[in-house]
C-alpha cells in the first residue's frame, strides 16, 4: 500500500483539479451560450473583499503545486498568476496536473516528519511537520479555494452539482 | 509518529469543527446585535437548490462522525438532524467534538486497507479502501460543507476571515 502522505495529497489534488478543470470548461461554454461576458464569471466574488473566481482557481493550483513540492522535497515551481481568461486558466490547470503527474510516490517516503516552514522570514513564520502541514494547513487551504470556486459558479447559476465538484473517485 | 490515517482525519475534523463552532457563535452574536432574524442566516443559501447554512453544518458534522467511525471500525452514531437554532447547532458541534475525542489513534491501525462500502444497498453502491475513502471521498465531502457554511456567512456580511475558517493549527 502506498504511503498515506502521498495518497492523501497528490492524487487528491489531481482528482479535484481535474474536476475543477471540467467545471471551468462548463462555465466557459455556458457564458458563450448565454452571451455572458467571461469576466462576469471570472471576476465574480461572493463578497467584495473575497477573491474573485479567477484568483480562487489560481490559489487552488498554487496550493496543489506548493504542498506537493514541499512534501516531496522538490523545488516549488514559480508561477506568476497572470491568467486573465478561461483559456489561460485551463492551461494553468493542465500544467499543474502535469506537474503533479511528475511527482513520484517514493518522494514522499519521509514526508511526514519533513520540517516545513510556513511564511518563512515573516513575523508569522511557523514550523510544522510534513504531516501537520498537510493535515492542518495544506488540505484545509486547498479545499477552501476549490469549494469557493464551485460556490461562486453555483451562485451565478451554472447548472453543476456536487458530482461535478467531486470528480472521479 | 501517529499513523497518517488518524492524523489526516480526526484531528483535522476537530480543528475545522472547533473553528466552525466559533464562527457560528459569531454569526449568532452578529444576528442578535444587528437585529437580524436567526433564520435569515440559518436558512440562507448560495442558490435555491443548494442546502441552507443549517444543513451545511449538520452535514459537515455527519461526515466528521461517519468517516471517523467507519475508519475506526466503530458504529456510526445515529443522528436525526432536527436542529433548528444556533443553540441546537452549537450542541450538535459540541457532541460531535466529544465523539471525535473518544476515538483513539490505535483504532486506525488497519484503517488504510479496511473495506468501506459507500451507499450500501443502493444502485450507487461503491467499495473503497479506507485510504481511498478518506482521501477521495471523505475529505472532499467534509471540506465542501465546512467551506460552504463559511461562504454563506461571508456572503451575508459576517465579518470573518480565512483565519476563522482555518482555526488553530
Amino acid at each position: 500500500m502506498t504511503h498515506s502522505m502521498y495518497t492523501l495529497s497528490v492524487p487528491v489534488f489531481k482528482q479535484m483539479l481535474t474536476a475543477l478543470k471540467a467545471i471551468m470548461a462548463q462555465a466557459d461554454a455556458h457564458a458563450a451560450e448565454k452571451n455572458i461576458e467571461a469576466d462576469a464569471l471570472l471576476q465574480a466574488r461572493l463578497f467584495p473583499d473575497m477573491f474573485p473566481l479567477i484568483k480562487q482557481v489560481q490559489v487552488a493550483a498554487d496550493f496543489a503545486r506548493g504542498i506537493s513540492a514541499r512534501l516531496a522535497g522538490a523545488e516549488v515551481p514559480a508561477h506568476e498568476g497572470t491568467e486573465k481568461t478561461f483559456a489561460e486558466l485551463d492551461t494553468l490547470l493542465s500544467r499543474t496536473l502535469d506537474f503533479l503527474d511528475g511527482i513520484r510516490p517514493e518522494q514522499f517516503e519521509n514526508s511526514a516528519s519533513r520540517e516545513i516552514l510556513l511564511r518563512p522570514g515573516t513575523p508569522k513564520e511557523k514550523k510544522l511537520s510534513g504531516q501537520s502541514y498537510l493535515a492542518n494547513y495544506g488540505l484545509p487551504q486547498f479545499f477552501f479555494h476549490v469549494t469557493t470556486a464551485y460556490a461562486i459558479l453555483r451562485h451565478n447559476g451554472l447548472p453543476i452539482g456536487k458530482r461535478d465538484y467531486m470528480g472521479t473517485y
